[in-house]
């Protein structure tokens, strides 16, 4: 077995899933005073990082997430690690904090491939003036978009004896993520993905996050893709977390329930 | 390998399966006071989903849970994910809450698909008058059973090398399905299933809810679903929960063991 | 691949394997009045189950665990799951309960099944004066017997792509379940086993308890069952807790150290 | 597939790995009053194990736990399970116990296999006078060796459809056994092992731990025997737990850091 | 299958990768004498360690951890395994660690084997005055390099019944590995490695910790490792965990967000 071609990558910027668990037994203990110091913190610290206070770029948004696994997600993209390294200690400094503990987290960094677009890489000037340009550019600096619904996983390529995607020519692999592509396609303006790396840093290969106003056309779309080699042969999951979006300014409506 | 076509859904009512385990140290601390209080607003909060005071539509049950996994199971079936999410977070203003901590919960969306019927799918005009529009309401908003007894258990359909269900030709998954619901129609009266949908939603695939007055009834059914080949060789489960309905109204009891 | 033919089964008692740990930092803590009150109403639960003082029919027997999965094993047999549910929540209402957290738990049901005879279920009235219904009743309704040593754990069926229980004829399974048997049979006298069905109840989907005076019999059973093709390729086994009997009596020694 | 002949085995004494660990924070908070009995009460348990005061007939030996997963071992072996269950919960009365937690735990029992010896099981009158007698038994009544090191890990024998263990004909069993242990001898002097048995006792089917003076002699052994089919093909490991035997008196310095 | 030739190895020094996470709550509430006191105590501790205060040779530093798994990492090599212990334990006697838990850890040993240079085993006094000595006891007792970001996992070679490392003959696996070492030389000045064996100390076989000023080399790195049939085939990954360099001066910003 020979070793196979990997492709070109380029990323943009750091990611950070920042899931939390409201503590509600300590909320609904403290006094009117402590809960006000730490709503007010709160929407400081949310709204300082959606507008970016922080840094020269980037984007954050914050969710409520449904279930047990987690309250509140706090979504950061930053073009370095010590950015989103300074937001993540920085939110434990807030009163807020006092009612949170971490439930999970994922770190990541934005990516372009070379299988979307070889030319991009291997002849980056000619590339310079088109549309494909600044749409590799919307993908490295991606905008959070403003829908309501979020789901995010983590997942790897599988390395099984009989289905090893790191084992295919480079060709399979940029067909059957063409392939995969077009099904995204089809749902273009009812969901928005940001896809990111974590090889290296974080227990999987890649996050996936995606955004839509009907979290059934999220569903929709997975399970489409799910029929699709790439997923069905290829694709192993992590846990999945769901999150409805909130502005920060209602936090204190999101703590009283 | 080929893309598969993958069958046509429709989704109704969002499930959430929130499993509460009772902190009977303090329960059995708190003053009478107290316990009063979290029975009151546990029987209002309780009471209230279940006459769906929040919402236009949907329904809800308590249930008593078996075993260490969880005490309490509070089951909602609402048409938006924003009516369960403020569901969710309301449950931790009330006083019952203190007595409680997050075990497990499941996030899906009830669904139909194309395997049961295309003609709903591809001409749904013309099914409009007949049964089946009734029968696929029926599941897409489906009204909690009275039963006693419920278990759930998350499962996906197998990905593997050898037994992989999202590599099956349409017909053959039609056909594995139409045989598989063959052995629940034969449980008829007994049994009553809500199948719900969680692909990019929850962890698993899909959530299975089953209702019966006779425990080994859904025993019964799921071992003679495990030698069929739709479960034999393609299904992978996760954890199973068993649990006793109880009307909100008897929260006291339930808490005085 | 066909759908295979499952066997007929009958179930008995519920069975409800109910594991807590002691936090001996408590007891330690608590003052002399504290720890009386929690060894009568310990003992006065645990002998009151013993004696079956809340139902009909059934088992319940008290032990110690041994390691750091558990500190107590109390094995509860009942007719109905409305008497294991009641069961277990009123352990949470004695004193001793406070000196306990649940650690684990299994809940399952008694069985027989077609494997073992199938006159009993296709000619139920032809056996009603033989043994074989006397032997079947024990199986149903088990005395849990006196031994010193339990060992418990939760088993499924293999479905694996190659060894695949669940598409095996039905002869195949039944002789391999005779050769099973007959591994156990050589070991009568000394180790006695209460099987118990858990599809849709719990996890697996049996439970296995086996009871013996000197633990070495149920390894050496164990070990010998291993190499029989129905454990080598089929079977696959959850966690295992062993523990000591200890008459409920003697729970203050117990809690002594 | 035909049911394969088990070897018989022997057993001897019961071994208990009890892991605990210590609640730093607790200790750093205690008035040296309280820390003095710790010590003094922590010694007094710990050198009567040693001595085996509770016994006929054992051993006993503490451990520094490296890392998270634990600090402290406690390793005991007694002839019977009653002396263990004994041992194990007289820790929880000493005032050292406040200041632990049970992080983990193993039960197995000396065994000695027919593997090794058929003789020795075959015509037992036989082997009285030989030197395989005495090795056996020091085998199922080992003493804990003086060194410095130990390495602690359960393991099974796999049971895949392609490399199962317990499908083999005896004869190959005893082959691959034979030739692992050549690698063993090899280390004579420098790595002494006891292997117990656990198959219905904990969660693996054995418990190796392995005693050195220099870590790297384990390490080396292991790293040579994973090239050994006995290893590569058919050994599936648990945790690894590494630690460093002190004298009961020193448990003072331990504590102080 | 025959048993294979394994490498010979040369250990070095003992590794400890301990993980603490920060009680954010505590620390928060700390008067400002105590947080002080924890400073002063914690940068003693740091920096004495990252001076090799405490042994004649080793190197230690000290990182901030992304993400929710941990919040420091201090990383340790010395000569022996007691001062691996030393050092592990005397943390527990700042005032520091009364803000931190054990969040996790890995136990390792540096080592180079018989696959990078056999004549180092085979001959070892004609390389006394090579490079290739002074390559090899570089990797035997490495400086931690001063880069700003750290990637650590655990791995294992598979021993799967088609892809098992260890049934490779002895030179099919040394051109794997010298064929995956060409890929990092190409990373030289950018990614430097600490590989570290932990076989029969630790859970995985070895420790990798990967260093580099910008994190996007070590992802691309190990991405392109991915391809080679030496990770895509054989190579099974545990957790990552990523972080960021700090001098232990810094260790009140730190705290302080």
């Amino acid at each position: 077995m020979e070793r196979r071609r990997p492709p070109q990558t380029e990323e943009g910027w750091y990611v950070l899933h920042d899931f939390r668990s409201i503590d509600w037994d300590a909320w609904r203990d403290a006094p009117e005073r402590r809960r006000s110091r730490a709503i007010d913190e709160g929407i400081e610290y949310l709204s300082g990082a959606e507008r970016v206070d922080d840094a020269e770029a980037g984007d954050s948004a914050t969710f409520a997430v449904l279930g047990h696994k987690a309250d509140l997600l706090v979504l950061h993209l930053r073009p370095t690690l010590a950015e989103i390294d300074a937001l993540e200690r920085r939110f434990e400094q807030t009163a807020l904090a006092e009612f949170t503990e971490r439930a999970d987290s994922y770190l990541s960094v934005t990516e372009v491939s070379g299988y979307m677009s070889e030319e991009f890489f291997d002849e980056e000037s000619e590339v310079e003036d088109t549309g494909m340009k600044r749409y590799i550019e919307s993908r490295l600096k991606p905008e959070i978009p403003d829908s309501e619904f979020v789901s995010f996983y983590p997942m790897d390529k599988r390395r099984g004896p009989e289905d090893n995607w790191y084992d295919l020519p480079f060709d399979e692999r940029a067909e059957h993520l063409s392939s995969h592509g077009d099904i995204g396609r089809d749902y273009a303006g009812r969901v928005t993905q940001i896809i990111s790396g974590s090889i290296g840093l974080d227990d999987f290969e890649w996050g996936v996050t995606l955004f839509a106003d009907d979290p059934t056309d999220v569903k929709e779309l997975l399970y489409e893709m799910r029929f699709d080699p790439s997923s069905s042969r290829f694709a192993e999951f992590g846990r999945f977390l769901s999150a409805r979006r909130f502005p920060p300014e209602q936090l204190g409506a999101f703590l009283a329930g």
